[in-house]
């Protein structure tokens, strides 16, 4: 592990298998003890320039769990930042505070800078439309969790392909593996081209596919990644009607699926999951969290012990 | 104890020992060192769907005292739950990372609901115009404490008795006993109608009596229990100002009450008890407050060790 | 030290070489091990009238490597104050959960009040244009430590000297010293002259000097104190235009400065000290951040154990 966590770029398979036996080894310790006293001298700062109540309690019981303390810093827009101050003087005001800065913000590139600035590690929490590596690592980490292995798995992404960051980074540690890839989604909503462009060129191996239509691609699917569809990325009400129903996944639906697959989603769902699926053993969205909370201790232990 | 706190309907009077007696244990412990280890590996999460700074506080300070690390969510207009996510999905998300849930919600049932979901214990922090059980736990508590017993007092509580759940919860929990309980009020906010049935069919040793002047009552009453009157409640600014003042203890009043009885409020008070009084040692209200922070130990113990 | 820290009036010469001693032994412990356990059984409440992200959080880190617990109360609009609830009450309720209380508030006075009511030491994080008497006090420890001492330099304070309680305060440690104080401001935005002339019938051995050009008071500076001239002061747009660049630093003028000098800003910096100049070593401005922890530290850990 390097200093920071700002990209899934930087993660290479090697990388990945460390940080994911160092998450298995916090399941064990916190499903036997609750906690593992590894920082219990550390305090991390969670500044929040967006609200996400679920990533930052993922990160603050992360560190919680690891014996350490946390800051939250959450009421951006009635504080300093507010009155005008730059991102490289708020980081380099809370490095001398903290241990490590768990930073979510709008804009594009954030992280990086922040990570630039700081002497203290930075974990990026999601960066506008950027990253969301964390997010991208847990997903990948139930994938192998749940199915033993990720390479020859055939993943079917559905939704907003074209704006979701968690889609296109657990697209980007996807294609270390040999895996299937199925894209279903509205044509509007399409995984970008380039994506498409960079994991066709680098990735020899894998299979690529894009449809619109789940119906066709459910039998064959190994792990079924479900992503919402904002309303608000319609101009035209009526384009939104038209798409909004093509990603549902029902039980009737899954009736045709293989009895030994998976059916993700990031979180929070709104109707793209119907709740009757809730009884399904195959929907494995509340253990994406739990292992979030696994995969963020993992982070924060490997950040704040490299050697 | 069960895995839930919900409601004042679940205690009876051995349960009531059984928690009483284990406040007693913390306050004698956070009296001698400030705090008790018990909690040390577990996170709770404090969920406030409503803002309740004093609430949310106690909690957190009785978490923190056994030891226990606290995740605190209380901006909630701008998460994921603004988004639409369910009350169960949010439910089921944050008891991944915590081992209790401490709630409130501005939905009567909302806790019950959420306690069914859950397999984390759920402790009821109020919910809308249903119950506030701790808030009755620690009033009974106090007066114990206060009074040596419970059995043979005559308690009386003024102010508005029709929406204060507060008042609705604490009769519950005081019928187990065999009080007089009188209730001084405006005529438009009289105890529910339905209330008063249920004590006078259930609890036949139970005295109860109704009236709209304080005066009359103040020479017997052993503990007065004082509620606020909301202008909000009322649509016409006249009857609320005929109605204000009914309620307001001053030293005056006091001078005819007995030398051993005591003067309650759940807080926040305006003007329903005169200043003037936070003289008179009878004035328990800030004993109250002390009191809630070991009566949440006692539960936040409980539901995490019960065997 | 006192039962309380409401003023840099408390302090005089012994007992800040008492309190600089402690912050010393705070950054040692604290660079060595990242925390030093003296509080473990403490809980601090942080209450915020206003917001302040760089003050809570250095209280909050300062608490939490002393092993202590923090309840951060900064959603003050929506609580039980804004339904009208007092101070002293709101004071005389926390007290009961906590062992000492931050108190920012925009009103002179409130910590002063707080601390007549409180049986817990209060600690004024900023009675609105009143006090700030952390901030004083780690700006003096940053000076001594960077010019080993505080007699015999030339501080000179630029930018709002009239609304800045900053420079009041400092300006008030600094004339228990004997040094030479230069003001540099727009004529609208001098010191008060209540405060100049305070200093100048208690405090003989003090040179002060008033200027509007800083130009000429650099060569002899040995510690730059910047502060922000906020726009809001200003009715005119004119006038503060035409008063907005009298007090920038720029390389330029820093050429013109001793090779020993430091340049402090309590921050939040908009626009008065030219990012260029971040690479100039004799830019304290994190370190007075970073000092500003071990200094509360330091102020918790001597209120909580003054024998």
């Amino acid at each position: 592990m390097g200093k920071d966590v700002i990209s899934v770029g930087g993660f290479n398979r090697p990388k990945l298998d460390y940080l994911f036996g160092l998450a298995e080894e916090m399941r064990k310790a916190v499903r036997q003890h609750g906690s593992v006293k590894l920082l219990e001298d550390k305090v991390s700062v969670n500044l929040f320039y967006e609200p996400s109540t679920r990533t930052s309690s993922s990160f603050a019981a992360a560190m919680n769990r690891l014996g350490g303390k946390v800051i939250s810093i959450t009421d951006i827009h009635s504080s300093s930042v507010a009155k005008g101050e730059s991102l490289p003087d708020t980081i380099k005001t809370l490095e001398q505070y903290s241990d490590v800065i768990v930073l979510r913000h709008p804009e594009v590139g954030s992280a990086r800078l922040a990570a630039k600035v700081s002497n203290k590690p930075i974990i990026n929490a999601g960066d506008g439309i950027g990253e969301h590596p964390t997010q991208a690592l847990l997903d990948l980490f139930t994938i192998r969790e749940k199915m033993g292995t990720i390479d020859g798995l055939t993943v079917t992404m559905i939704g907003d392909l074209k704006f979701g960051r968690t889609v296109h980074s657990l697209t980007q540690l996807l294609s270390l593996f040999k895996v299937n890839l199925a894209f279903v989604s509205p044509l509007e909503l399409q995984l970008p081209r380039q994506l498409l462009a960079e994991i066709k060129t680098k990735r020899r191996g894998i299979s690529i596919e894009e449809s619109t239509a789940l119906e066709k691609a459910i039998g064959r699917t190994d792990v079924l990644y479900v992503t919402r569809i904002q309303k608000e990325r319609f101009s035209n009400q009526d384009e939104y009607e038209k798409v909004e129903n093509c990603c549902i996944v029902t039980p009737e639906l899954l009736r045709n699926a293989k009895k030994r697959m998976i059916v993700m989603h990031p979180l929070p769902r709104i109707n793209e999951i119907d709740f009757r699926v809730d009884l399904d053993p195959r929907l494995v969205i509340f253990r994406q969290v739990e292992n979030g909370m696994y995969i963020r201790m993992a982070l924060l232990a490997a950040v704040l012990y490299r050697s």
